[in-house]
């Protein structure tokens, strides 16, 4: 494909007063152009560039004229055509394409020059580029964005860590295009040093697949164990929506389930095939969980269950010869096991949220990047995919005691899993006889029941530990006075 | 410490006529020297030697006279005993200093020796060190050994994997000191290439760690919700053990549950801190399964329990604030809950090896392997940690089939699966009710359930993706005809 020739700054470019009236934009596929345009919208000229001609192309027949965005053809011309000292937002897929566009980058840059990585990048790679860039004298931020094409649009949820030199530079920036909390103030912080941006975001993300799962497997109890139809489960959801378990992903349950197949005579959700996808982050979550020694238990089932919806084939092989045995759900009234329904949902909810927050304590201790909690809780209350009435509360919580290691034992938060733990365990029984999956709702009671246990069966594992190899056991009675062994004689 | 005077080579090394006679052993801790003894007693000279010379020292002076077995002081020494081509041994710690034993060793060897390592790799790295020491002419091993400290001296289940020019060699040595199994044939078979052993290990690994936990919530739901004694539970286990759940782990956990705490007047388990540490083959399980894109949730499940058991003090304070709820055990019959229990091990123990099995197969299939499954099973009949009665109803099944993907369709599993398979799901159900931990049984139970449903609600879940994301979903109804997206208009 031919090069579009080289073109003029635009007027605006010329004039402008500010350093930070400008950015600009490297990746131009789906969430690049989206922040351009909220960019522009607040004012800031915008210049983009893609690697690939064709979707700068596209986008520039999208914009409208003096849309504030400046296309070019040459990552050259776009540092050009920035004032000093610049800031570049990279908008493109994590992983060796970054390391390949800052190649490139550093060879044009000037010292001060600010570049903000908008992708999913891993924390580590972030924290590796931070020190990179650094040493040529270029400010790095690692900058999660959450919202989609459509937040990155008219307002995500941003969490900007890495040079804490940049901060000052690029937060007029980011406040401008990011959405307004419950509190009307801006959905973005500075997170910390390092990769401390993107970790936040990857945690987010993990809890995002957990919210995601606990919501279909309620959908799936109401579906398959009380025989609801996909709009009368829609209708309870937009209930449930405006009181405490209320969510941006519940209210977009809602829509899909009301939604109809253009094609057949039947609800969409009957259309769309059992398979989900994952790009990353929550695996992410996963590995970084286990090197900081904490548990992700509800979240790692609902990555779990996404590896397992991909084996398609061999689910339909082991249907073909092990049909699930499927029992009526018994319930004593059907309206009150909808709302324990709801009840279960918000206490599975806040469990997944004390578990990405642990994650997120136990980071912050152990890579020293001090998490302002209340305020990520806070920005997270827009814009965001996991947006959702109750962190309102878990930022009120972080605010009160910025030390919390759990949230669950927070006040306005303990009170509310103690109240729908009842719903919690009773959901998960019915299920459980009825043959209805419900994992990830199981992972989170259990979590609970685990944590709030002091008298784990654990101390037979220690016994077999000891047993068969040796390891060792302490005793109860006396912690912390080191190793005992059994004494079986055999 | 002094160290010892070198020592002339013992007459028995002298009048070695085959080169298979000998073998030297890096690492006198405590698989060393019990591997040592065992080589020794099947008229194998062994010659040992260890970094820490005390370690060394502390062996000698249990070793009785004309023991076959001789230590030295250098590893230089070690070298220069063993008839050319050597087969030499590593049992110490992986990691680091396997690598560090290793280059000194290098400057050592001659072409045509063997150095196999018999501890817990990563196999990875097994990989990585085939390939480095075939380019000096030393044939590398890495041999996943199992059966701790017992099994080592008396008969331990053997996977040896890596250049299969060591093969040959190494078979009768490894042969005569490994456990008989159930078809009284030794313990032990060629794994496979690079890799291949010390991965087998580490899943035999991360099932174990799957086994251990099923069997301590069963203990824990006859302890707290039937109120059993730990000597009326042994005899249960007892009872179970000679039955098809029968395994080495129940065997051992009785007499645990039997043990007297020497110093109180009380059940020695009672005496056990609810703490288990754990070296990482349950989290390199975890990892590979990832890589593979397999699930392995119920031993993640085991592997997430014991990192919240290391939480013991995060574990008091979240009890202090919430005490756990607890609702009587309702059952109709003690006698059949008990049963019910006893085949609720056995579906989670069978569901556990499938899962295993399909991670086995999984990486046989992308790393090339060509890994025995049906020698795999039987090899595991005896000497190591996860010897129970349906290995061999496993090996049995693969011999039949030996592509089999997953074990729990196979015949003769699926149907003790479906048997046992309503008591699993009333065990959980009781138990959720009755506020009993028992996340590993429940993943047991819902692997079952989500790889047997070709209905997921995962397809709520693609939806939410495409409603926020874009990320598209396929149509069940045109399955391979590319991602559609969802029309919310809002």
């Amino acid at each position: 494909m031919a090069k579009k020739p080289v073109r003029r700054p635009k007027p605006a470019l010329r004039k402008a007063r500010s350093r930070t009236d400008h950015i600009g934009i490297i990746g131009l596929a789906t969430m690049g152009p989206a922040l351009a345009l909220n960019f522009a919208s607040h004012g800031i000229h915008v210049v983009g560039w893609d690697y690939d001609p064709r979707l700068t192309h596209a986008f520039e027949n999208r914009l409208r004229p003096k849309s504030g965005v400046h296309l070019v053809y040459q990552l050259s011309e776009l540092v050009q055509l920035l004032p000093k000292p610049r800031t570049i937002l990279l908008m493109i897929r994590s992983g060796p394409p970054v390391d390949s566009v800052l190649t490139q980058l550093y060879s044009l840059l000037d010292t001060g020059d600010i570049v903000i990585d908008g992708g999913n990048s891993d924390f580590k790679d972030t924290e590796r580029r931070v020190t990179e860039a650094g040493s040529r004298g270029v400010l790095y931020v690692g900058c999660g964005v959450s919202g989609g094409e459509k937040g990155a649009l008219t307002g995500p949820s941003l969490m900007p860590g890495g040079n804490p030199e940049a901060w000052p530079r690029i937060k007029p920036l980011l406040e401008a295009v990011a959405a307004r909390g419950s509190n009307g103030k801006p959905c973005c912080c500075w997170i910390g040093p390092g990769g401390a941006g993107h970790f936040v975001k990857t945690v987010h993300n993990g809890m995002e697949y957990g919210m995601m799962q606990v919501i279909a497997e309620d959908y799936d109890i109401m579906r398959r164990g009380l025989g609801m139809t996909p709009a009368e489960i829609a209708q309870v959801f937009e209930k449930w929506n405006k009181g405490r378990v209320g969510s941006y992903l519940l209210e977009l349950s809602a829509k899909i389930l009301h939604l109809k197949d253009p094609e057949k005579d039947r609800p969409m959700i009957d259309s769309i095939l059992d398979v989900a996808g994952q790009k990353g982050t929550g695996i992410e979550t996963i590995l970084a969980a286990l090197n900081l020694g904490v548990s992700v238990s509800i979240i790692g089932t609902a990555v779990a269950i996404r590896l397992m919806s991909k084996r398609r084939g061999e689910r339909e092989q082991i249907h073909d010869v092990m049909k699930p045995k499927r029992f009526p759900l018994k319930v004593a009234s059907r309206p009150k096991f909808i709302e324990m329904l709801g009840e279960a949902l918000h206490a599975a909810t806040l469990l997944i949220f004390s578990q990405g927050f642990r994650q997120l304590q136990a980071a912050s201790a152990e890579y020293g990047w001090k998490l302002p909690l209340a305020e990520i809780a806070q920005l997270w209350t827009g814009g965001c995919v996991i947006r959702c009435a109750c962190l309102k509360d878990i930022a009120a919580a972080y605010l009160r005691e910025p030390d919390l290691t759990h949230l669950m034992v927070a006040d306005g938060i303990r009170e509310e899993i103690l109240r729908c733990e009842d719903s919690l365990a009773e959901v998960i029984a019915a299920a459980a006889r009825a043959r209805i999956p419900k994992l990830t709702l199981s992972a989170a009671h259990e979590y609970l029941l685990l944590m709030q246990d002091t008298d784990l069966p654990v101390n037979l594992v220690a016994a077999q530990r000891d047993g068969f190899g040796n390891h060792g056991f302490f005793r109860a009675d006396r912690m912390g006075s080191g190793l005992y062994h059994l004494s079986l004689d055999d």
